[in-house]
């Protein structure tokens, strides 16, 4: 592995480390994929960059290039026509490792007895409250 | 914009053309960053490649580049301390727009009002099933 920032107490450094065993399924210099082993679906399984960062907004650009290809590769060769591809960062945000992980979780069917269970609580804004805040984002892109 | 694939009934191919308008936040030569106008959180928005592709798994690599940094600055920028990152594939698994879009969300409290609802359905499969999945996609991958 290239030499990348680690943490010692962080779970998903000690598997980067091989100070604790995975299912792997594919390394590169920068990132690790193995299987989840707590899964919500049959093939649940998690890309992380192996540089120790605990939210997306803390992990250098130059550490993401090969997350999204390695998704991309996992989910043709498991082959599930549904899916989805989830990272969460913080408790409420159901972040349960502080080392940033995209989780790749087969859909099987529409229920919720396997696969992700997604809300989606409607905020109903006026066009003009998401301008506003549009402005807001904006500004500080800038 | 760089000479990509686009699909002219897409909605958010005509985005990336300009027929439709959006709030843009963010655009390089493979990416269009913009607010989603039916948000589930203040500052709800999408992050798209130009690239017209259903599912990820449908999007060439070299068209992969420039999302997650564009999340990152955005989630920067936005400013919240928790979210989510969500990139749906297929109906079961929530998808709306066939065209590859990663939904920034974020999620200001753990209540189900605003942001992103996360079930969680636990397998709970033994270990030996893990390992016996593992292998199928491990064997795929080589």
């Amino acid at each position: 592995m290239s030499n990348v920032k680690t943490l010692a107490s962080c779970i998903f450094c000690k598997i980067v480390k091989g100070e604790i065993p995975c299912f792997k399924l594919l390394e590169t210099d920068s990132i690790l994929a193995f299987m989840d082993i707590g899964p919500i679906a049959r093939g649940h399984c998690l890309v992380i960059p192996k540089y120790h960062a605990a939210k997306l907004t803390d992990l250098p650009d130059d550490q993401m290039g090969d997350i999204l290809p390695a998704l991309a590769k996992i989910a043709k060769a498991a082959g599930n026509e549904n899916y989805n591809v989830l990272q969460n960062n913080g408790r409420p945000a159901h972040q349960q490792v502080d080392h940033v992980h995209f989780h790749y979780i087969p859909k099987p069917s529409a229920d919720d007895k396997e696969g992700l269970g997604v809300g989606w609580p409607a905020q109903n804004l006026p066009m003009d409250e998401i301008k506003k805040i549009y402005e807001e984002v904006k500004a500080k892109l800038a």
